[in-house]
C-alpha cells in the first residue's frame, strides 16, 4: 500500500533505518564487550524488540508494568522495570513472577527495600532488585558516594523476600549536552559512578552482578566501560530531533515520522495548517534550548522523507499543526490541501506514544506491514 | 473501591463537579437563548457526553473522525466535525452518513469545495459543510470581510453533492487574554464576525441557518448572542489550570486529577518523584505565559483532592514526574513514599488524551465507575 492511502495522522517507520540504528547500536556495545539491554518505552513493540533482540528472550529494559506484561506476553523474558516500585505495584511484579518472568526492580529507600522484602517474606515470593545511583542529579537515585547506598546493598543481601542484583544509572543530563565532550563526560560519570559505588558493596564481601549504565547520548559516545555489565538504551532505534541537535545522529538517521495531511492554506499568515497537532505530535519542545529549534518537529516531502528547507510547526492545537516558512513567500502550490507531509519529532518516545500502531515502510516507499504498540499502563 | 486501590497513573474524575460543570454551561446557554454543542474532544465519552446531553442524541463536535464513528456508535448523531476535511476522508464521512450520522464538515478552501463536491456527486451522497470563519488570526479560516467567504457559500449553495449549512469561527486567542474583559472583546469578535459574514451571504438570498461560534472562554463571558445559532465549548466539563488562570472557574472546580504514587524521596534536591510522568500529565506548558506558572501542574491530597499549597511537578520526564516545594525544607514525612497524590492538570483535552479511562469518584471520594475514553484517529 501507498503512504498516500493512509488515514492521517499515523506513525511511519522506516525499516531499513530502524536495521540499520539497531546495527550501529549492537556493534557498538560488542565492540565495547557488553551486554545492551535496551530500553524499549521508546518503541512499545515486540516487532522493534524483536528485531533488536536477534530472536532473544532479553535482557529489557521497561518503564511501565504495562510494558512487562505486554513485553512478557510477547516472548521477553529478562526484564529490569526502570522506575523505582513501590509496594502498591508488588501484585503485579509477583503475577509476572509467577508466570515465569525475570522481573528486576529499582529503589533507592531502606523503608520501601523493607517493605519489599517483608512482601516477599509474606508471599513467598523473592523480589529482584537493583539499586539506583544518581550520577548526576537529574532524577532519582542516592549519590554514589553516600554511604547509605552500601548500607541500603547489605541490609537488601541480609534480608530475605529480596535479592541484591546491582546498581543502575541513567545520564538523564546527558540530554542538555552542548558538545560531544560534554556527553563524554556525562557517560564517564555514569560509569565512574558505578564502578565506584560497586568497589565499596564488593569489598563487603557482597557481589554485584548487574552495573547498569545509560542513556542513547552517553552510549553512543562511551568509550571506556570497563567495570560496567550493561548498558541501557532506548531512543537509538528511531533517533529524533534533539539526538540530532546532540551530534547522536544525522536527520537521515531518524527513523519514525510523523504522517499527515495539509487541511488548510493560511494565505494572510503565510502557512500551512495540517492534521497532525499537539495529540500527534506531542508537545515535547526538547530541541528548545538547542542550537537549532525545531519547533514541533521538521516537515518533510511525504514520499521521500527528506526533509524541506525553511518548513517548520511552530505551534500546535489539539488536532492542527501550524507550519510556518522561513521564506517570505510560502508556495502553497507546492502543498496542495488534501497532499502529505511528514513531521520528524522532537522526541520520539513522547511522539510516539500517542499512537497505536506503526506504518512500516521499506525502501521503496510502499507500507509492508502495521505493527502494534502497547499504550497505558 | 477507594483510591488507594488503584494502579497509577490514571486519570480520577469527580462526578459531582462534573455535573456542576455541566450545568452551569447549560443554564448559561439557555439563558442566552442558543443551543449548545458541546465539543467533546476533552471528555471523548459516552458517559459524559450523555450527562451533557441529557439523553438526547445531539448535537455535538469531535476533532477527529475515530471520535465522530465512536460517538456514532454510542447513540449520537448530530456531529460536526470541527477541522477542515481533506478529499481523503470523504469514505469514511460516507460511511457514518449512509449508516444514518447527520455529519457535518468544515472547510475554508474553494478547490476543496469543489473536490468535496465532486466526490458527492459521484458518491450520490450530499455533503453538509459549515464555512470557516477565523475572527483572531489564531487557526486556519477565512477573515469573515473576506470576499472568498460569500463567494465560496454561493458556490456550495449552487452545487450539487454539497450543501451549504453556516459558518462556524472559534476564538482560539481567547485562551491567552489576560483579564475578563479581553475575554469578553473576544467573544464580541467572534459573535461579529459570524453576524456579519452571514449578513453578507443571506442578502445573495442563501440561507445560513448555523452560526456557530466558542471556545470555553468566550461561552463563560459572552452577553449577547444576537444572530448566533449555537455555541461549542470542550473544557469546561472538566475545567483546568489554564481556566482558572483566565478566570474562568477556581480551583475546585476542575473536576479531573491524575492520581498518582510517591516513588522517591529525592533529599538531597528537596523534591518527591511520582510515577506520572510527561506521558500521563502531558507536555503541555499551557500556564507558562499567564500570572501563575503550575509548571506541569498542581499538587493535591489524594483523598480530598484539595491542592496542597507550595508544591508543583517542576520538570517531567517520560514515566517521572519531579515534585518542587516553595518551601526550603520540604516535609518528607508527609509524603511516603508509596502514597498517593493527585495532579491537576495545565490542559485537560491533552493530558486525558494519554489515558484509555476514567476511574469516576463521588463525594465519598469511592471509585463508583470506569468509563472509558476513545483514542487515536
Amino acid at each position: 500500500m501507498n503512504l498516500a492511502r493512509l488515514q492521517t495522522p499515523c506513525l511511519v517507520l522506516d525499516r531499513d533505518i530502524l536495521q540499520r540504528n539497531i546495527e550501529r547500536m549492537r556493534e557498538r556495545m560488542q565492540a565495547l564487550g557488553v551486554s545492551l539491554r535496551p530500553h524499549i518505552k521508546t518503541a512499545k513493540s515486540v516487532e522493534v524488540a524483536r528485531l533488536i533482540m536477534h530472536g532473544g528472550s532479553g535482557p529489557i529494559t521497561v518503564s511501565t508494568l504495562r510494558e512487562a506484561e505486554y513485553f512478557f506476553a510477547g516472548g521477553f523474558a529478562d526484564i529490569l522495570y526502570a522506575v523505582s516500585v513501590v509496594p502498591g505495584k508488588l501484585d503485579r511484579v509477583r503475577g509476572l513472577m509467577n508466570a515465569g518472568c525475570d522481573l528486576k526492580l529499582i529503589l533507592d529507600d531502606a523503608a520501601t527495600a523493607a517493605e519489599v522484602a517483608n512482601a516477599g517474606r509474606e508471599t513467598g515470593a523473592t523480589f529482584k532488585v537493583l539499586i539506583e545511583i544518581d550520577c548526576d542529579g537529574h532524577r532519582a537515585g542516592l549519590r554514589p558516594d553516600d554511604p547509605a547506598v552500601t548500607a541500603l546493598a547489605k541490609s537488601i543481601h541480609e534480608s530475605d523476600g529480596i535479592e541484591f542484583l546491582g546498581l543502575m544509572t541513567h545520564a538523564g543530563d546527558s540530554y542538555s549536552s552542548r558538545t560531544t565532550d560534554e556527553i563524554r563526560g556525562h557517560a564517564a560519570r555514569e560509569v565512574l559512578s558505578i564502578v565506584s559505588a560497586a568497589g565499596r558493596i564488593a569489598a563487603q564481601g557482597i557481589p554485584v552482578p548487574i552495573r547498569s549504565v545509560g542513556s542513547t547520548p552517553t552510549a553512543s559516545f562511551v568509550d571506556d566501560l570497563s567495570g560496567i555489565s550493561e548498558v541501557r538504551a532506548g531512543v537509538y532505534v528511531f533517533q529524533d530531533l534533539v539526538m540530532v541537535g546532540l551530534g547522536v545522529c544525522k536527520l537521515n538517521d531518524i527513523a519514525m515520522s510523523v504522517l499527515t495531511t495539509v487541511v488548510s492554506h493560511k494565505r494572510d499568515h503565510q502557512r500551512l495548517i495540517v492534521d497532525a497537532g499537539g495529540i500527534a505530535l506531542s508537545k515535547d519542545r526538547g530541541t528548545a534550548e538547542q542550537a537549532l529549534d525545531c519547533g514541533y518537529g521538521l516537515v518533510c516531502d511525504a514520499a521521500s522523507g527528506i526533509v524541506i528547507d525553511g518548513l517548520i510547526v511552530s505551534d500546535v492545537n489539539q488536532e492542527h499543526g501550524l507550519i510556518g516558512s522561513s521564506e517570505r513567500e510560502l508556495d502553497f502550490s507546492r502543498f496542495p490541501i488534501g497532499s502529505q507531509l511528514r513531521i520528524l519529532p522532537n522526541h520520539a518516545c513522547m511522539t510516539a506514544a500517542a499512537h497505536e500502531c506503526y506504518q512500516v515502510v521499506a525502501g521503496d516507499g510502499r507500507v509492508q506491514d502495521v505493527w502494534q504498540r502497547c499504550q497505558g499502563w
